[in-house]
């Protein structure tokens, strides 16, 4: 026995339609002692990520398993081990893994967990440009989009977690980038902080892909090389209206389908793959995890030197978490959204 | 001044949907002398292919240019120099090339033409198995879904010229193989002649994704692992609730969509390419030129040792052409359509 308590966000309900902050229902544990290779960590950081949205289906077929009803949600944090069963870590240490999110104390295998340093970047960090998004950014636009120099890129969700280290990516690799994001501040930060060509917000588009595939062969005449996904829907078609030839399209997310109780309609234009020969290749970060140390070898010298920047949007505290993952899905947050769960220091 | 006559059909108007056969124009004209680096062929075999429905919508960008009002049609053709002002061809020779169709005389430049054996195969084989529905087949098989021995293969237009193909060389690397044709007759076809593992006349399934989901998940029940994409519209959508991890597809045609008036929307199940790690490419045979030694290498000793069958649709004469090109998009032929414009021997 640890003696140690932990409160943890359970599922009550799956949502229909966008998620609200009554799903949820609040428990008290008692917090389980480590088994062999097991380290029981305090949570200092917790994320909240689109594709936990998938999770909240319980007929969809996909790689990683639905929440169940009754059960603690899970998801990527950043802890303080409090004990350790396991030759890789002592206690002290600050690890980052894929689980221990939603509740403020965790006991599960070391192996899925890597240490990390303080000293380097805030902790938060670990959950966002050194980590699961920032790997995401990076193995999409370096394995897949694979841009030249003075190629033109485009990304949606562009001021998001993912989406502004692409922009930032595509801007070191010589790109013309092209961003989209949702409000004017987000855009205006695009444009002067992240120096992004090309800024629009999807708003003033209401819905209308002839609308933008207008503007965007404007900003474009000579074609889109490349295209980071993260929203779907007519920004998609527009898309698929003014790609290059031999252009190349990383699937990330399609952020503006998650929510719909009805399937929506896919691009009416996809017979423009064929003709123009593009690749569109779906993927999700742990199809390139063995890629880690190549990628914290591109991105740690990128953040020392200040080419890369990042923005936080932070919520305080466990029974924030629901909150801050509805905001997801409205347009709320800039950059990463990160829950503090406890101090950095205990 | 040659003193040959050619007739030509022309193009007097696009369609609206389906082809027809009122689209076009005889007209008699002289043929021109070649100049330096031309030849001048007299035409044995031209063909008809889906592509060509998308040669005939002015407005959109494509690889191909559109064919113009008033101007003769063109397409890939087998010929019999009559005149040679080139290196590489003398009279007599055979030739194809991607020009020289819809007509009975072509003069234009010899390097658009390689020389084929009559021996080795009957002519007109050089505009099927041996020509561009061949390399296509064998291109989008062997360089973009790379099948694994033991997996899946899904083929539809599994009937058609490159469709034929593809159930075949999939058969031959190892795959159960799924194959949808039109009729009763292509489908016995299909599954006696070819081996194809499991057939289904997708016009049973009146255009329902959902149906068509249970049947493939009936019969993949492991996924589908490569997908050959001739058609799109609700087959598509079936096969993407069907694709299993790490699944490839290549676009080669969506002949459904071809006749479209309007833009019909996409599939609503794309997000599946993203959670299953999808990739997905869209590819024209001239992109793959560059192995056509590899590809005649593998596909010619199938052929000759009898593991690769084919089967045509002839039509007799230029006047033909119309029909036969309508007849792609009705369903009526199985195999390669090609139609005789004159004797292999003049």
């Amino acid at each position: 026995m640890t003696g140690l308590k932990s409160r943890e966000l359970h599922l009550k309900k799956y949502p229909k339609g966008k998620p609200t902050t009554d799903l949820y229902e609040m428990r008290e544990v008692d917090v389980r002692e480590p088994g062999d290779g097991e380290i029981l960590i305090r949570i200092v950081w917790m994320t909240v990520d689109p594709y936990m949205r998938g999770r909240m289906r319980p007929d969809v077929k996909s790689y990683i398993p639905p929440f169940q009803l009754g059960e603690p949600l899970d998801g990527g944090a950043v802890g303080q081990v409090v004990k350790s069963k396991s030759d890789k870590f002592t206690k002290g240490d600050y690890v980052v893994g894929f689980n221990g999110g939603w509740r403020e104390y965790y006991t599960g295998a070391a192996e899925g967990y890597q240490k990390v340093d303080p000293g380097m970047a805030p902790l938060s960090a670990y959950l966002g440009v050194l980590g699961m998004p920032g790997m995401t950014a990076w193995a999409g636009v370096t394995q897949i989009l694979k841009p030249k120099e003075g190629e033109t890129m485009m990304v949606t969700g562009a001021a998001g977690a993912v989406g502004s280290l692409v922009c930032q990516i595509g801007k070191l690799k010589g790109c013309k980038v092209i961003g989209s994001a949702g409000s004017k501040e987000k855009c205006d930060w695009l444009k002067s902080d992240l120096g992004v060509d090309v800024v629009y917000n999807y708003n003033e588009f209401k819905g209308s892909s002839g609308a933008l595939t207008k503007f965007l062969s404007k900003q474009a005449p000579g074609g889109i090389d490349t295209y980071f996904e993260n929203v779907g829907g007519f920004q998609l078609e527009a898309l698929l209206n003014n790609i290059g030839f031999g252009g190349r399209i990383s699937l990330c997310g399609m952020i503006s389908q998650y929510n719909n109780t009805v399937p929506e309609p896919g691009p009416n234009n996809m017979t423009n793959l064929i003709g123009r020969g593009i690749l569109m290749k779906g993927f999700i970060v742990s199809n390139y995890m063995n890629l880690m140390t190549e990628f914290i070898g591109e991105m740690g010298p990128w953040l020392a030197s200040g080419k890369i920047l990042f923005r936080e949007t932070v919520y305080e505290g466990l029974e924030a978490a629901p909150e801050a993952f509805a905001g997801l899905f409205s347009g709320d947050n800039t950059g990463k959204v990160v829950i503090r769960i406890g101090p950095d220091t205990a």
